[in-house]
């Protein structure tokens, strides 16, 4: 059941209470801002992923700043967008079961939407789903680009399934989804960009074969904030779905960029305030967040502005943090920052967001579509 | 924002939507029936912890089999169980921050409330809420058995804390809290017998320590799933705060017991339902549960009934399971289900319990302290 906010509007930051999830407004702003500006200048479209934030006022500040629309990992999530003001969503994944496929249909008599599909059973059951409701719904089919999770294979299987699609009555053949994940977390530059370019071969000949054939792609998407660069080089994607972006992971920080540096494009604009509970040692502190307040699927969070202390243990509702003397401990009841390790499971534990500028509470944003698991 | 449940009450168990949290009805009430005899036959009270299961219809069964009441990690845990019915509730755990302590002063006016402390300031903080809201809070001293998280030292550490604890005219000294997290993940059971008893002699000389000083114990608090026979059997405990076997996490499962194999005195009652929605190769199946339906801090999750079958990776909204050959494969939309390595975080990221008997939904029990971070 969802809580009480942890702070009112015009709180100062410091009156926040903990553990609660702040957002920087002038960092995801700045965020929101540098990918439009991205996007547009490399001639591509803009579809944020709102899996990362669930929220819908977040969606909306990115399609005010040039997003066609949003992408989502579930119906759930879709209908949340669209019940806060977002009128075009592409689901990039595979939507199975008829339950979920009739509100796929009902959805599209609201808003525009979009769903991927990898399985010829699945577009017949799409298809009957949307003769059901007297709509047509756009669907892509999802070819895995190196990624080894879902999709078909690129080439022959790809344009077959789109074939099917694009003979169904009541589907419409709404492009490609080539979306490499993993390659979104390799750390050095080159190794990322010879990633995508692999998966990219693959989708360009996929591309041929499909043009050749006479269909045509309305969307081609992939990409997220590891990778989006080469994408949008690429002549290849002309959808960026990128999510991370607007509040920046710890764990994408680690990637390097082509000096060998850390990529920095991008500002932690999320974090989780949390307050020192115990003080079991003088060196030692345990704080009031742990495993529900953040998740670990990605390491554990790194520390904001101590750079004494060092996290070495997450529970369920503690962090414990070493610091390397008495002297630079912090007090019981003082306040730390962490920035999660990644961010898409830790909203989706929060029931708001707290949008923070100038150490003032500035807005309370409802994160609508969390737990929307189906 | 809180989500539809995935099932009605009457839908057959394959009807429920996925992912979905499913509950065995029998086997749950199995194991509520199994601890309450045997603390009854042990002759220690049972108070088990409500941060496994977060829901207060739950915390109603058990205390009708018996138990004293509940223990919660947070205040807001506490307000949901006092919302849902429960009388009484430990937090077994340190409150820092006065608008925290006002909420705990202010439930204390409607329930029986107890709090742990191991810090002579936070004693003085919770005096002045407790005076604000003219009550009186009960104040266990938490004491560091060995887990090195939280509390003080025993001996004269703890006798000091109680010693305020006893003369601040607001509070009451209500015990010692002794638990300790680590020993219940300790596979041998020679090594768990182990370790707790090294706890238990702390213990015993702070309990002589307080009697000496005329300090009488309401409360002398601990144990979890992986050592309560070990604390009950001690003479020195007096409440058990079992949390885990009402549903029994997959990696508690992986504890042996005096004869060298698993410990199988609970069942797995809490499940995860989950779709196949894509079957990428013929032995590959990708299912729609990930890591917002369930968590990984303990490992992956077990598959029930599926010897052919291993999950190999979670991703966000993914499982993914290899299976040994094509014929042992399950079909596209077929379902399957999963034992969360950890079931405490697990819960907490969905809204509703679906509680099942005999293939049929019999109850939908809304998480209610779900979220409940502070």
């Amino acid at each position: 059941m969802p809580q009480c906010p942890a702070a009112r509007i015009g709180d100062k930051r410091d009156d926040i209470d903990t553990p609660a999830l702040v957002v920087d407004l002038d960092a995801l702003e700045a965020n929101i801002a540098y990918m439009a500006e991205f996007a547009a200048a490399s001639g591509v479209r803009l579809r944020p992923h709102a899996k990362t934030h669930k929220c819908s006022a977040i969606a909306r500040l990115q399609i005010e700043a040039g997003a066609v629309g949003v992408c989502c990992q579930k119906v759930g999530e879709a209908e949340a967008m669209a019940n806060g003001g977002v009128s075009d969503v592409l689901v990039t994944n595979e939507v199975v079961g008829a339950r979920k496929l009739e509100r796929l249909a009902a959805l599209s008599k609201r808003i525009t939407v979009a769903v991927c599909a990898d399985n010829a059973e699945n577009v017949d059951a799409l298809d009957a789903a949307a003769a059901k409701y007297d709509t047509v719904l756009s669907v892509l089919v999802e070819v895995d680009v190196g990624a080894g999770r879902c999709g078909v294979r690129p080439g022959e299987e790809a344009l077959d399934l789109a074939r099917r699609i694009n003979s169904a009555p009541n589907l419409r053949f709404g492009g490609i989804q080539a979306y490499h994940g993993p390659a979104q977390h390799v750390r050095s530059h080159e190794e990322r960009a010879l990633t995508i370019a692999k998966g990219g071969d693959a989708l360009r000949h996929t591309l041929e074969l499909l043009k050749a054939d006479g269909l045509e792609c309305d969307i081609v998407g992939g990409a997220g904030t590891g990778s989006y660069a080469f994408e949008a080089a690429s002549g290849l994607w002309n959808e960026l779905q990128v999510g991370s972006y607007v509040f920046m992971d710890h764990d994408y920080a680690l990637n390097l960029d082509a000096s060998g540096g850390p990529v920095d494009t991008f500002r932690h604009s999320l974090t989780i305030k949390t307050t020192v509970m115990s003080t079991p040692s003088p060196t030692l502190v345990a704080t009031d967040a742990g495993l529900k307040a953040y998740t670990t699927d990605c390491g554990l969070p790194a520390l904001v502005d101590r750079p004494h202390g060092s996290i070495f243990k997450a529970a369920d509702e503690h962090t414990m943090i070493s610091f390397s003397e008495p002297e630079v401990r912090p007090a019981l009841g003082e306040a730390l920052y962490l920035i999660p390790g990644h961010c898409d499971p830790t909203v989706n534990l929060h029931d708001w967001i707290i949008g923070v500028r100038d150490d003032r509470v500035e807005c309370l944003w409802p994160v609508d579509a969390r737990g929307a698991v189906f």
